[in-house]
């Protein structure tokens, strides 16, 4: 496990680096004979691309995926289906003044500790640039998923001190009213409020934080693995393989740390369904047939436009203002990525279950 | 990946049910030619037992371990290392009024869905009888991590409403002072109002739940695995995989999402380390040689002595009363189990990137 | 990989030493709900006991398989099912003068260097005792895979010089037959010689090797993965991590070497079938529908009542005589592990292709 | 498991159809700052190139390996190292008229009733095509192991009846040694006759099998995890992995079958090596320090330029006589191939071995 796959029956692994030639990804696992939309890939791919609004990052990277092999008149044909995205937007003299430098916060030094050698240019493999390959996959995932009634949606419910209270209270929400906002808040008017709060703070040469709220509907009941495999644990390993994570909660998450048994229980309904869903559609590790849903919590970006304290290659002190071109905010274009992680690891259990079953 | 397994180089497949024969494991992959302090494992053991003290269910287990394998004349021979634990409290007949009953909250409903086939008795095979074994193999690993100079320590932060606002700042904690109180929460006065408030909730036929704070200090920086086996991701993945769990935090956690990139960045000192840690020890999914510091929810145990809603086996509504013998609270038990996955998933890392350098 | 565990959706993670207190193993992964027969996997447990017969080693063990878990009255539960045969004629002192000595031809040597450390009773985890764990998983993957319609049946075909000539011609063959002679050889006249044969050299205070044929009928077509995980090449590495395996042949196998493709091909029938086989049933690494076969060869036990050149543990050169209970050959004894193996793949394969299907 | 990766620490996963956009693969885990002559590995891709000589197909790939990531400055930089190599001499239209036929033993029928669709052209994803990501791989694997003082060689010793009796008492070779004749034979007057039997077989539209002899010299003692990971295990699945491929023999091998102890036994020499090596450099499992050796045989070429027995889509009979361009034997390319699947595996348990010491 060098890191750079997840999942057993539907396997993703990426390769690529911020500045290199190209990034891309094998996705081995994918059943046949499935007629995939390559124009819907795109689609997502264009959700999580830079450049896209007011508070994404200026760079310009068109990331148009080609499929070099598994598909065959538009049908998956079993065999492994690679892809690649070039780079076309490399200004890699940006980060030439960082060839000897450990920006705080960021994974230089660990990478330097770990590997003696590392590409600094703009991250090298720690670049969140790797996730668009999560998205590629997380797409095909999705259509699958869809096909057998398993919807996903994810949202910004948090920036900085701004946040809806109850996210798991919204009714059902689609793709276009998420998206309607570049924030991609669901409620228009928390949504201005965050997109003012993030420029004043790129304007401040500083950046935020946040969390995303994820939901799938349709899962049925019966995925997941028990004891080490369970299903939230999965999830919450796909999310924090993410660049920028911090925690992840499932269902009451860190509230119930402070309820009783008798105001958190799920009562049942007759069939089956639940009066409440403080477990968030996951029982014991597998699902029990409700709503599963989850919130991820993402740093503010390191990179801020402000004199810091960085180290040299020697490990002495040197002062440090970053240049080049960052998000002052990740989770509008991390919505698709969590959408992409989720997709990922339930398409792998659904055919774990299939097998057993 | 039929889930009673985990890790790659380091790897612990657990079998047993409650009320089976036996609960054990394999551990498989522990360096040879190790001296195996056997009464140092079943001291954590006893840590983890029910019936220990006034917080934890009466359910009167000796959890004697015993080795079967991978030992000679004390001293690990590279072999699996095989140990069981005999159940010998067993009431199963405490259980008869379940046979045919999914209790709310339970995993009884999605056990079957998946499986089509339960074995209703104490939770079967997902109880959290089984996280003893984790104990055992976790005992074991970190006996070897503190050998290499590692050392994991966990305690309750929070029970109910009651919480350590910032445990990340407690300094240097050694067992006998966490264990002084049968909570486990080091503040001593903190720790009194939480048995009580367990206390009354027991009392009133209810439960409570809480979180556990764990801190790995000594860990080199190198460890982990870029993109998706990082540090953390695995950390949050197997703390998840622990019966009750709700949420994971690495660092500022859930924290980090209202925080400014100007606010939350770790200025570096001279040498590689950082003036803050709001990191929690990990930067891009690889140990950066500063504490690692996380926190785990736990959910209030789901098993109370009121009157709920559960269903029959053709999923009508039944209203249960519970009987048997329950924990009110399960966070003082969990904090040994913390740490054996603590140390399962840090020395798994450890031996990879032994191999790597 | 620490080397204990075979299988990805069909699991079995083995332990053991020859003369520590017990063996046995972990069965994950077996589908649920299916009804285990106990006495037929025991049955199976005597086919490989030592002791059975004139051509097998004079150790007398019992055998007796004992489940822990995953079974609720006789059927699986979908947990892991557990398993420990005791060690019961365990003579240990026999080894004592083996302590300090690398036996030639033995595993010895190769362990101390890997480890470091070594038991060196009866061979310690490098004994072929561990394979009766196998025949305990494998006579289980049997009757699941017997409930489908595929049938597995190995036997001896060929001991020093003396061998049948085309095994793949032989006709439907049940246990019975089989087992009717100790050799296990199905052609009586054929079975006497090798039993004359092996006692011949047996009473020489020597050894001899020899092969296994081994057929399994109403294999499906679509098993195996491309392009590293065929089924073939799968089967040999199970083959070949049984003890004393020197080779694997598929169908033709090294009579493929010297033929020519107008020779070889084997021709369709209208339906699928073809009129000669060849390919062993595997095409491209996935099974085609027609019956699966290949053969093993073993190596002549190494151990040996005669002087040797053995080393002590200065790497000095030491003369040694063997002492202890041993089989002259081991290919009668081997032939339910031959079996328990390929249903140990055929299982996790057939698994593996419902996921995908 | 989906089939397309191998490897544990070091893994390979391929892509890539005969007629596709291009082949490629992705090498994870290859240790960090290590300098990687890049020539070098275009170098053994021309000695498995298509066209080369006068036994080979002549379709002219030439096969240029474009390498996407992974690298820095020439050194490893701990990141996936992708690379690709387009498909530039497709003659598709050759294979339209199998677009509805099933090929005597090819694996076009078995492909289409696992996956229910089929790529036909070129043999889609089964073609021999994809070995060439392996050499990339194994040329890379190589290049570190020789700096650790392993070396492997693979030559020809059978094509037909001609053969070399007892290949591994050939002494040391080099490259050009075994290349210096097309057949890639180290015995200059055998490699001519085998030469000449290949032509003439082709000349009659037939084609011819085959062996490859292997052996790798310097491998330490203690490589190879037991009991089911045994490095011969691991080794046989890797070279039947390859395309063609029938059976696999380690050391004495089929041979085995028929010798006693007392002939077989490898008496020890003082200081740990032996007179002789029946054994193949392996006891248990585990390398000894001899040198590993091991044979590997190859089926003739399915496709031959004679009337044969075909399937149509519905599965009825029908004539076909095959056009395109095809190896009369596949031996000669495959020796870089074997080469390479030894060193992606020694290179995987070196890291292991590395692990656990």
């Amino acid at each position: 496990m060098p890191g750079s796959s997840i999942g057993t029956l539907f396997r993703l692994t990426t390769f690529g680096e911020s500045h290199g030639a190209a990034i891309g990804g094998i996705i081995d696992g994918f059943p046949s004979n499935f007629p995939v939309d390559l124009e819907a890939i795109q689609a997502e791919l264009d959700r999580r691309r830079p450049g896209q609004s007011s508070v994404s990052s200026p760079r310009k990277e068109s990331d148009q995926v080609r499929f070099l092999s598994g598909l065959y008149e538009s049908k998956s044909t079993g065999a492994p289906i690679a892809f690649i995205i070039e780079n076309t937007n490399q200004r890699s003299q940006d980060y030439d003044h960082l060839k000897s430098v450990f920006r705080p916060s960021h994974s230089d030094f660990s990478y330097q500790q770990k590997y003696g050698i590392r590409d600094h240019r703009g991250g090298g493999r720690s670049s969140a640039r790797e996730t668009a390959c999560r998205v590629v996959a997380g797409a095909m995932a999705q259509q699958f998923l869809e096909a057998q009634g398993i919807q996903i949606r994810a949202f910004v419910d948090q920036v900085g001190p701004l946040k809806i209270s109850r996210p798991q209270d919204l009714q059902k929400l689609d793709r276009k009213q998420i998206d309607a906002h570049p924030v991609r808040c669901p409620e228009p008017e928390l949504a201005k409020k965050m997109e003012a709060l993030i420029l004043d703070l790129q304007q401040a040469g500083d950046s935020v934080g946040g969390s995303i709220f994820c939901r799938a509907e349709g899962v049925p009941a019966g995925l997941g693995e028990p004891v080490f495999d369970k299903l939230h644990a999965e999830l919450a390993r796909a999310m924090l393989s993410i660049n920028a994570t911090k925690g992840f909660e499932l269902g009451s998450g860190f509230q119930a740390a402070q309820m009783t048994g008798s105001e958190h229980n799920d009562a049942f309904l007759e069939g089956g369904q639940t009066a409440t869903n403080n477990s968030g559609g996951i029982q014991g590790g597998i699902s029990n047939g409700m709503p599963i849903y989850f919130r991820v919590a993402f740093k503010p970006v390191a990179t801020i436009l402000r004199e810091q304290q960085a180290l040299n290659s020697e490990l002495k002190a040197q002062q440090l203002k970053a240049e080049g071109r960052h998000d002052p905010c990740v989770v509008p274009r991390a919505v698709p990525i969590v959408e992409a992680m989720t997709a990922i690891t339930l398409l792998d259990f659904y055919l774990m279950q299939r097998a057993y079953q």
